[in-house]
Formats: structure tokens, sequence, C-alpha cells
């Protein structure tokens, strides 16, 4: 939206104490996790920490990205000790996950009974009551959607959600299909996880795109990017007819593997739409089984907050409302309301012997990626792009005798998004008037160019409020010859 | 978005053949059913047949409208003979409504035995298994939420949702609260409504917003708008810390009785956020029973097409997914799939003895309401606000000599919603150095000044695409001097 092409947080109270940061550490490789990387390393230039596979993610990125070849981070390494408060990352307590690594609840009880001073816990579902769902549940599921399609499958998923990946690619072994990656970021994803020996791959399934041609479409599974709808992914210039080298053909079956991120729901809701219209059939989260939560629901969070039996509690990751149902939850369980802290971005939670307080708050974001540029919320482009979408532009060229004062020439009208030209065929030449004889009656030009200049613009925006009831951005040129 | 207002039905082939169209018929009062009608009826002037309280409705939106007071719809009485298929509005089957009025399930029965040409049937949420909730739940959901809240309370919901009004009312009234109403549209309804019979005041209970001040915060219930929220409603404005009269005191509850329309996620969830951050307690959708939905789910749907058995079957009202979904109901229960018609707004279906069959696509919209003016999808001045939202607009004010097609002046540069001055200091000169150069060496100006206006709005856009990697939208001026 206006050209942003991303948003990020911004990092500069951080980067003014950069010698006193040591380190940014990465939980998992998810896009929400890892996506600002490439904007903020180039300014702050200090350690990553991420777990394996994360690191792989964050090198495929980093690699894509010409500020930050060569930059890299550093894989921890499970047993390897670092003193740090406990932060959970997105999780939830998944006794069956699909590599088989459950959560290690024994080192947190074993932190629980040493003693925790601060637990940051995600709290993204900290509304749904109860458990959320194991990945297993919907292994079986993807497997019953591919096994029972008669022709083609293709499943949308996140590009960072290697264990789904995983997980289809399993099913589609499992019923005898090849498969192929569609979508850069998803190839890029899938070569560097099975180099690192996240994916396990069947012999002889994952075949390239232009191999999968010579089966029939019963025989094969596409894995594709776009199940949030994003614009320029494959899933979405499929359903648009818009892609290079797939489109949809009679008896295919789409699976969109994932939940609409708040936001992003008219996005999905149109590609679904897309689809059906050109004869698939779709499976989405509404009617069928194909995607399971990524986030810990009530009863988990409150076996976290049991587990850990932290001093102070921060819960993080959700919007306010979140944090707050999050916080709720917490005040049930018996931590006391004095050590519970619902922080807006850039709060600064001080922790002391006597207890906790926020202190300040400092600049935290959200800066916008506008091209090759940086923006914040103050400025001023973004609030003239605004004001351009809602009612356009209009030009004024205005030509004054420099020794009289008096017009030169009649007052150029010029408009871009303001109305269409029909509409203004007897509008701006009545302003042009309007405008020209404003000029001839100041006399104060030589002087005060700028003055006759506002004076214009504030006419122009009269008129034009008045007569087309609009109020468009107005650009002032005043010419003297 | 863009400027816009509004999106409407063009009507268009409807008003082309107005004295063959017998009238519109609204099945009830909510917002998206009637929120055209002042923009339809003033091309469209046919007869408007719709149910008593909708027919309030109407005459309160219709009056509030310039163009259409004086115009008015035709109350349809129950009993009343029309020849029409059955179509069935939004609906559920709820055995306790609020009003008392079930549906008639007989009726529909009867006209099943006698023989229906063709059903439409609401499809908003063909994709939910069972049933849904009768109103009767909320209502003491309702009552206790009310019953519970130590301050004040305010209600959220749609402005034309009635029934809804009358649960909170009649829950204010049992805890011995007064009621006031904060919205103009909340008011104008409700008003409408009670001199139709349609609420049931409790005596003394409906107070002034001025008097409600003089009671304290635990007698007292607001009922207002911004369910949806939506910029410019109360509830918003409220959050917002932007509200005239009313602001969020300290242990106020804030009950939001409505399901974000899909679109409309953000614009809550930020509502929520605002609410909480100013202390309220607020109760929503994800947290608390406060709503129950307007519409059929799988099993009332099925019991409908079991009922009415249709020889023909067209979903009506949701998403495209939502039709799909609804004829593969019908289609499950054994309707062929000869009599099933999805159709896209605009198909024209006609039936006959034989079968049906969409025989053309006339024209259906959508018609954008543009301040003053309607606008269609083809609309040049909609794709030139969206450039200029995304790349802001560069100025380029060219000066010749008429005489000998040379430069008379340097090229004046000048932006809005491009760049920061600080990014163009630089650029825009060598931009005018660029422009001036070319017009140089041009000797064409005095035959073809179009001409060398697009060699200028060529030359720039390349020059800002590889200077800055963008593309605004470029106005040149040639001016002759």
């Amino acid at each position: 939206m206006l050209g942003v092409d991303l948003i990020i947080p911004d990092v500069s109270y951080l980067v003014e104490r950069s010698d006193r940061v040591r380190g940014i550490l990465i939980t998992h490789g998810h896009e929400d996790h890892i996506g600002a990387l490439p904007h903020i390393l180039p300014q702050l230039n200090v350690p990553v920490f991420a777990p394996k596979l994360a690191h792989g993610l964050i090198a495929v990125k980093l690699h894509e990205n010409r500020a930050t070849r060569g930059i890299s981070a550093q894989p921890i390494e499970p047993g390897v000790d670092y003193q740090l408060v406990i932060h959970t990352g997105d999780f939830k307590i998944d006794h069956t996950p699909v590599d088989g690594h459950t959560i290690d609840l024994n080192t947190l009880a074993h932190y629980g009974n040493e003693g925790v001073l601060l637990l940051c816990s995600d709290s993204t579902y900290a509304e749904i009551p109860g458990y959320t769902a194991s990945e297993q549940i919907l292994g079986g599921a993807l497997d019953r959607a591919i096994g029972d399609a008669p022709g083609r499958v293709m499943v949308a998923t996140f590009a960072s959600l290697i264990s789904r990946v995983q997980q289809v690619i399993d099913a589609a072994a499992s019923h005898n299909r090849k498969v192929a990656i569609v979508g850069r970021s998803m190839a890029d994803n899938v070569s560097m996880a099975a180099e690192m020996g996240y994916l396990d791959l069947p012999p002889d399934t994952l075949v390239s795109l232009n191999e999968i041609r010579g089966y029939s479409p019963e025989r094969t599974v596409l894995i594709t990017t776009g199940s949030q709808g994003e614009p320029t992914s494959a899933l979405v210039r499929i359903a648009n007819k818009d892609h290079r080298d797939v489109s949809v053909m009679e008896g295919d079956t789409v699976v969109i593997s994932a939940t609409p991120i708040p936001g992003n729901e008219l996005l999905v809701s149109r590609t679904i739409d897309n689809l059906l219209r050109q004869g698939a059939r779709v499976l989405y989260d509404r009617i069928a089984l194909v995607h399971v939560h990524g986030h810990a629901s009530q009863e988990e969070l409150k076996m976290m907050l049991s587990l850990t039996r932290p001093r102070y509690f921060v819960p993080v990751h959700g919007e306010y409302r979140h944090l707050m149902a999050h916080a709720k939850l917490a005040w049930d369980m018996g931590l006391a309301e004095s050590g519970i802290f619902v922080l807006e971005d850039g709060d600064v939670l001080e922790l002391s012997e006597d207890g906790g307080r926020v202190v300040e708050s400092v600049s935290a974001g959200p800066i916008f990626i506008d091209g090759p540029v940086t923006r914040d919320v103050r400025s001023e482009v973004l609030r003239e792009r605004k004001a351009l979408a809602r009612d356009g532009v209009v030009v004024l060229v205005v030509s004054v005798d420099g020794q009289t004062g008096q017009p030169a020439s009649p007052t150029k009208v010029l408009a871009s998004g303001f109305m269409d030209d029909s509409e203004t065929d007897d509008l701006f030449p009545r302003l042009s008037v309007l405008i020209d004889d404003l000029v001839k009656d100041r006399q104060e030009f030589a002087e005060e160019p700028e003055r006759v200049k506002n004076l214009v613009r504030e006419a122009a925006g009269r008129f034009l409020q008045t007569e087309a009831r609009r109020r468009p951005t107005i650009v002032t040129v005043l010419l003297e010859s």
C-alpha cells in the first residue's frame, strides 16, 4: 500500500548503542521472524544466533539480497549454554511433531525449579480455549486428500514451513506421485533444507517442473507459494491465468494448507474464488482439515507458565488484545499483577530486586521500505500519497509578466486522478479565469511570489471544493516571463 | 479506498428496460440489502416492496438523502399474494426468535407440495456444518454481561439490527439500567422502530445522551454504532478519544455484538486494541458469546431445499466459494446438476419447460460512488489514483521559445508523494538539465508539440526509473513563449 514494499521495526535505538548489543536471537525461520534481517543487518552489524534450520532459511534470505551477501548467522547447537531469559518464540506443545523432536518440557521444568526471572511467551492464540492440534493429525488428512484426488494436486503453504513440505512429499510418495516445486522462495528453501538434512526426500520423488509434465496428472503433486493470496505469488498467478508454466486443468485439486493471517482474508478469498471459477476443486481451512495452527492455545500457555514459574511475565507476539488475554490467563493462575507487563513496541522494562517498571519508551517503528529508501510514520511523502489516492492532483501553471505582475498567458490547468476529462471540460476553464482574475488584482507578485502562490492554491482549493466537492492535492507553478 | 464512498450494483440494464421492471423486492432492512436504494431509485423509479420493518428502515435512509426525499417504499403485509419464485433473503431457522415470529415452515412446505419452479437461497454460511444458534441464547448472554459489569456498558451493533437493540434494552431494564443511543443512524432507526411498534421500550428506560450523564455509570448502558470498526462511527471515535460526547471511563465494559464482515477484520481489531489501551474491558466474538450469526448453516440450508423441493436452484448471497459450497449441498441431496446454476453478477438465466440455461451476461457492476459522481471498473480516474498512491506525481514545466524551439528557461520540476525533498535535491536539477538538453536537440517543436511532450515524458520516466527506482505519474506542461 502507498508504494510500501515491507514494514520493519525501527532499530535506531539499538544502532546507537550497538556496542552494547550482544546479538540478535532468532527463534525460528518463519518470514515474520526473519524477514527484516536483510534490512537491519547492514545497519546493526551484530551476531545473529539461530537454530540450525532457521540458520539455513536466513542464509537463503541474506543471499537473495545484495546488501547482505556475505553476512551470516551463527547456528545454535542444542545443549550449548547461553545465559538469557526464557523466550518461547512461536510454540505449541506437540507431542507428535513431524520431525519427531518433541518440546523439551523437562528442561523447562528444571529451569522453573532453579528460578526464572522473566518469561516472554507467545500470545497469538491466547484467546483460544483448550489445546492446539498436533501436526500429526494433518499428516493423515493431507495423505487422504492427495490419495483421493482424481487428478493433479497443488498444495500451497508458507515457503518457510519445511515440516509441512515434508508432510506433502511423504503423502505424495505414499501414493506414488511425483512432486515439483513452484515459486522461487519455496524452491530455494526446499533445496537448502534437503541439503541440510531437514527434508527427507524419498528417492525419485522430487522432479523439476519441466520433468513433471511427462507424468499424467493423477501421478503428480505441485507445492507452491501463495497460501496468503500474495499478489505476485505462484498460486495467485495460476488463479489469475497469469503463470508462465502452470495453468489450472480439469480435475485439479488445490489444497490451501494455511489459515489467512489477519488482513489477508480478502486476498485469500479472491484466490479461492478464481481457482473455483477455473473448475478446480479447492480444499481450504473452512471446509477441510488442511492446516493446524503453530501457536499454543490457552491450556498450553498455562502449562508453560506453570512449568517455568517466572517471577516476571511479558506476553509477546500478537495484537494488543492477545497480550491482554494472555496477561489475564497469567493473572488467573495467581501471578501477581505487579509482575505482569503488557508492553507496547519500544517500551523499556527495567527489572530489579525491588520489582519491575517501564522506565521509558523509545522509538521502535514501524519503518516502511519504500523502494530503495526507508520512511517512518511521520513521512510527508506517505501522507501526500494518501491524499493523492483519495482525490488526485490538479496542477496550475500561472505565467506572470515580471515587469507588470499581470498574467502573461491564461493559467493552464492539468490533472491526474481527479475527475474524468468530460467532467472538467467546463470546470477547468472557469478555474483558469478565476486564477487569472486573482493574479490581475494582486500587485505584490514581484516582492512576494510565495504569497501569491499560496493565494492561488487556496482559491483553487475553495473553488474545487465548492464546485466538485473534492479536495485534490494542488501543485502550483508560478512562471515569470 | 481511492476516494470511493460506496460500491453499488450497475442497474443500467434495468434502467433501459424500466417499463418491464415490475419492482424491487427488499427482503429485509440490513445495510447490505437497502444501502444502494438512495442511488438506484433516482434512476430506476419502480415500486419497492418491503416487509414493514424494512419499510421503516428504508424510509429513514431515503429521508436522509436529498435525492430520494419523497420517494417511498410499499410495505408488504403478510398473507397478501404475490406470484414470484422463492427467494429466502438472509435467513436462519430460529425456533425462538426475539420478536416471537417464527419462520413459517408450513407455508414453505405447502409451496413445496404445489411445485416450486426456482429457489434462490442464502449461501453465506454454506461452508458451516450443523445449525446456527438461536437469538435466544444471546439474550441470556447479554443479560449476564450487563448484569456482571461493574460500571457502564457500551454495546456496539449494526444500526439496522433492531432485534439486537431490543435484547440490549431488555437486559438493561432487567438490571435497572438506563439506556442512551450514540450515533445518528442508530438513533434514527431506534425512533422509527419504536414508533412503528417494533421496539418494545420499558417505561423510563431510554433516555437522551445528555440525561444519562446524571446517572452513576453502573446504572447505564450505551448502544452505539461501530461494530465493524467503521472509521467515522461512534465507537471508533470513542476508541480514538475523538468523540464529542463520550470517552472511555475506568470500569467501562464494551460489548462488540457482531462478527467482523470479511475485509473489516483489521478495523475491528484496531478498535478493540484502542479500547483496551484506554482501560476498558472488551467482550468480542473470539472471547465471549456476544453475537450469533444471522445466516443458515448447512443443516438449515438442506431443510430449506427439502421443504421447497425446487425444480431449479440458484444459490445466492455470498462469495463464489459460498455459492459453490451451497451448490454442492444441493447436488449431494440429489438435485440434478442440470437444475443447479451458480451464477456470476449479470448472468441472465432463462428457464423453460425444457430446462434452464444462461443465455447472456449483462453489465451489472460494480459502480463506485466517487463523491458527487459514479464510476465503473474501466474508470481512468481510479486507475490514475492507484498509480498516484503507489509512486506519487512529478510535474515538469518546459518553457520553449516559439520562434527557435529552444528552451526559454530551465525546466521546472515539482513533485507530490514522490520522494522527500532531501532525496530529490540532487535528482531534480539533473532531470531538469536532461530535459533541456533533450528539447535543445529537437527542432520539431513548432510542428509537433505533442511529440516533444511524449519524448519528454518518456525520458523523464526512464531517468526516474533508473535513478530512483520509481515510476511516478508524470505530468508534462509545455509552455511556448
